[in-house]
């Protein structure tokens, strides 16, 4: 077995950005007619890459937790994000630059200045720059690259580690004392103004209601609630589970698949007993260690990760309970199940101001990449802010009714009204009386109690209506009460993925070039989510070799594994290097010697090893590699290396 | 095994739709904020449904026509959708109720009144109904039945036969002639104007670049072509394939699931040289009887439907050509094969005015329900025309470059201008005259060849400029050409699946009630599709059931089928019908003999046979079930009838 290098060339990302273009994973939408900022289209490879992500998920979570499935809608009438508070603050600040008018997202503009005069600071202190550039071209507007004081440079350093956590007015205050300009253009920029990241539409032929396109699918699981809960037989804890598009408006996106206006999200809805969020698998994965990067841990100014065993971590308070704890594994375990890098990935806590304004504690799940570290997915508690706003505004109930065990059993004041009395003495205002009296609480009606004692007293309501009673008009007494149901709204944990950039995060971690050629380019894609398992490749169009492709490829189908023929004229190199760029992680070669033996040889992707074996052989252990069932080395010791050459007539 | 009378009972919607209500197939989208017309969510048994459909279609054609999967943006520039004519012609036409003010989709507010004055006049004739209500409510706004001329009923008859084929100012003559008013008010409606069905948006925060939500996947695909043909190494047919959700603001939806506002498509666009729309795997399928209603049938004011063999209909040009016909009958496979009642399938084709804007030719598989004839399916032969309007407005190339095998050798007239001279003559006119001869076709060049024979001439352009010249200028000579590539637009077969559509009338097709009880109704799913391929039904709750129910899974699962469990305390026969009406075709019961004696009854949805064997022979017999390797029957030649008793200690 060939000893692969897989480091020897250090990443490149124009590299990676011309292979993924050439082989068509994703391209700017609309290209033709110039394209939109952070709209992107996914061809065949990036479809498929995209189609087995997805599947894998629905099998980790939606299958084997047994989650309930949704498919709601994308637009939205106002009002829903009206209370779901979307409207007033699903915003980012933006910046003008005073001069072109051109916007810029406030928070990004602060990153990218400092950070920019950072590394300029580094280069000059290792030599690697010049400090004045004499040459510098008139339209440049790049400012002259400068040292820093130790304390600027350490003062920066805080800013951009509690970034999240400015408001607009503090990051106004930051561009001026820091003198921050659009890069662009040199000019200063304005004080920062809110966008609503929400696109807006209307719905209908009237124009009278306007509606949005959903920034999350949360919603849509929220206002379904009582119809899952009743699905469910009416038991809680349970999740529904949603894979769809969803769209914000960004105001300035320039980060290729980590920003963009539209991108396909799942999103788990874990409803959960305020007072109960312990998980029944949480034994299972309590063992399991986590890198995790807390608030205390950031609001100091530091970015330094712990190592943490899960079930401590609960323990020690750093993660807040179970439910939220699992969720982290299983996402954990997701990511490198389809080949994330596990040295890459970190769990940060959001700080006070940088939660959104639905959640009470959240941690993302970040992932590191040429961009930095970015959030692919969050798991957020919301508590129980969507289902009591919707509550409140729709006058429907969202809560749980749970049959206690054990009824509890209390002693209370009850007033009990003698309605006729109450009629006719105050008429037209009985009701108001009536109301007054049932809103009372247990000290209120206590007071009362003594009061009545003298025979008579008069009871004011906070509109200032007073009426004059007597004992005749109500007897307030110590009963024993029995409640046998417990009404609750759920809280709500949420692990949000999106997929569009676990998948763009996926490809960097998986790309690598030939140590012996760097334009040899490698995407070492696990074969579970490789947008093709297994490439055909006849060695040339001779009639001879069809019916044994049919045969493989349907052999392969059998065993649930779809393959490619690629009967190109192109040289068989030029195909595997081909399908090296598409990361197909198998190959198989029918030439005259499968004919004339039966024979048929495999090569691997990373290693380029080649092996030989009867044609069943190979497809059997072909389909055992697909499945994981077994590794390259297991493949090795079953099927003797091919050393390019065989006797044929 | 027991028989099963499906028809006992007529199908009965109201019951069918409380079904799906109460099993969350689908329900109004934001129910608790009062719902609005034309949006749907599907909740887990829908979703699942959905989601299986889905996986056959994927099967069905990328996989098995090895098609080239996108995954392409919603939210699209107007530039686009300005080019492609959907700005200026993707429009309906409505009406507004004179009074409320209400807008009414024109051509349905025909189809709604005529259609009912038909059936008033239906039941007046067969004695069902009394010609004169006394008792009639004042609020009722309906007008009273009456009995038609047989003119008249004719007449009504061939205005619905042809209602896709009236532009808007026919639907408004009609209106005044047949004194049609909105059905809800009595109230007259005005003359109908167009209403586009895109919704509108904005992109970025300027407000400066309008989008519209795409009301298709297919311009996507266009869009995309010089990647997708590249990726197909540069050959020609090939296919490309989305699955993905798409607009469309309708006027005033009504009709359930079968009008939305928004909607999975699934849509292929099979790109194919114009000069050849034959079919490699036609013979295939040339034998395929399909039921077809074509245009001048249609015209002629009938809706009589043929049985023609599609090798027929190609040949007798009812059909187009092989490709459309080729995918016709994919279409129908697809349908029969998700369970699709064959004798409520047909396909129709579109009648002159009734067709896109950008189709030449559409057949439209339609499938009847309780709303009448619905489309599901549209396969239309686009021709080049997408193309071309995007390549001459962007500037791009959107062709095929063929080499030919044999190069076209002809001869034609070749003018050679000397530049020096005409730079000289006619200084800043020279490019003028130039361009003029470039332009010039066989015949004016022989023309001019001709003329400047006599060693002078005048040559004036279509601008009406004049250039005099002599033989000096330019030779005109009969040359020898050699052409080694064919360059072409491709013409475009798309078939267009509406999946909320066919989900609906699947539904329909698939739902009936119990002879005995007409309360009991059953979704007679297919495995293929159904939401829950096998119910594991615990006989109560005792533990020692736990892990027969967890090996009984795990076997399941390891055969690629997904079971649910259901351990509710229900009583099993309330579990069944539940099932039965979420279309969970197999019932696995587990017992005290399961613990004993290792003994697993198994249960048919349709027939509620039930059957006995040993644990492992009952789950490989479920699976052989599951995948259509056998039938009911065969099943039931394997395994013994189960009475229901068991000698258990």
């Amino acid at each position: 077995m060939a000893a692969v290098n897989k480091t020897a060339h250090s990443f490149d990302k124009a590299r990676l950005e011309a292979l993924l273009s050439r082989r068509f994973f994703y391209a700017p939408a609309f290209e033709i007619y110039g394209g939109v900022a952070g709209l992107y289209d996914y061809g065949p490879s990036g479809s498929s890459l995209q189609a087995n992500i997805i599947n894998e998920w629905r099998k980790h979570f939606i299958i084997e937790e047994a989650m309930l499935e949704l498919d709601t809608t994308i637009m939205t009438p106002a009002p829903v994000f009206e209370t779901s508070g979307h409207v007033a603050r699903f915003a980012d600040w933006m910046v003008k630059d005073t001069k072109t008018g051109d916007m810029l997202r406030a928070d990004h503009l602060v990153k990218t200045v400092l950070g920019q005069r950072l590394a300029d600071d580094e280069e000059l202190r290792s030599g690697t720059a010049q400090p004045v550039d004499a040459k510098k071209k008139k339209k440049d507007k790049t400012p002259p690259k400068v040292k820093l004081e130790a304390a600027v440079a350490k003062e920066y350093e805080t800013i951009l580690a509690q970034l999240d956590n400015y408001d607009g007015p503090q990051l106004g205050e930051l561009c001026r004392t820091h003198k921050i300009h659009n890069p662009d253009t040199d000019n200063e920029v304005g004080e920062p103004s809110q966008f609503n990241l929400m696109f807006t539409s209307s719905i209908g032929p009237t124009g009278r209601f306007p509606g949005y396109l959903r920034p999350e699918t949360a919603q849509g699981h929220f206002l379904n609630f009582s119809r899952l809960l009743d699905f469910n037989n009416g038991k809680v804890p349970f999740a529904s589970a949603q894979i769809g598009r969803s769209f914000r408006n960004e105001i300035s996106p320039r980060a290729g698949l980590l920003r963009v206006r539209e991108f396909t999200m799942a999103e788990i809805e874990h409803f959960v007993d305020p007072d109960d969020k312990k998980h029944p698998k949480f034994a299972s994965v309590a063992d399991v260690e986590l890198t995790l990067l807390d608030r205390h841990v950031q609001e100091a100014g530091s970015t330094e990760v712990k190592r943490l065993r899960v079930g401590d971590a609960v323990a020690n308070g750093v993660i807040a309970n179970e439910t939220l704890a699992y969720f982290m594994v299983r996402i954990s375990q997701f990511l490198l199940k389809i080949g994330i890098d596990p040295k890459r990935m970190r769990f940060r806590q959001h700080m006070g101001n940088e939660m959104a304004h639905y959640a009470t504690d959240c941690w993302d799940a970040e992932l590191q990449n040429s961009y930095g570290w970015t959030e692919c997915v969050g798991c957020a508690d919301r508590a129980a802010y969507d289902l009591t706003v919707h509550s409140k505004k729709t006058g429907q109930q969202l809560v749980v009714r749970e049959s206690l065990r054990e009824p509890i059993v209390r002693e209370a004041e009850v007033a009990e009204l003698n309605k006729k009395i109450v009629g006719k003495s105050f008429k037209g205002d009985a009701a108001i009386f009536t109301k007054h009296i049932e809103g009372l609480d247990e000290a209120a009606l206590v007071e009362l109690k003594s009061a009545l004692l003298n025979g008579k007293t008069t009871v004011t309501t906070a509109e200032g209506k007073s009426f004059e009673i007597t004992p005749e008009f109500l007897t307030i007494e110590r009963k024993t009460l029995k409640q046998s149901i417990r009404e609750y709204t759920p809280n709500v944990i949420e692990p949000s993925f999106g997929l569009g950039r676990i998948l763009y995060v996926l490809l960097e971690h998986n790309y690598w070039s030939r140590e012996q050629d760097v334009d040899r380019g490698v995407l070492s894609l696990p074969p579970l989510v490789a947008p093709t398992k297994v490439l055909i490749c006849p060695l040339s169009s001779n009639k001879e070799f069809e019916p044994i492709v049919a045969d493989i490829s349907a052999k392969l189908r059998r065993s649930g594994i779809f393959s490619k023929v690629d009967d190109s004229s192109q040289t068989i190199g030029k195909r595997y290097s081909r399908n090296d760029e598409l990361g197909t992680p198998y190959g198989l070669t029918v030439d005259f010697a499968s004919v004339q033996k039966g024979t048929l040889t495999l090569r691997e992707r990373d290693t380029m090893d080649q092996r030989i074996g009867s044609i069943d052989e190979v497809v059997s252990i072909v389909a055992d590699l697909c499945e994981g069932k077994i590794d390259w080395p297991q493949a090795c010791e079953r099927l003797p290396a091919y050393d390019g050459k065989q006797a044929v007539d």
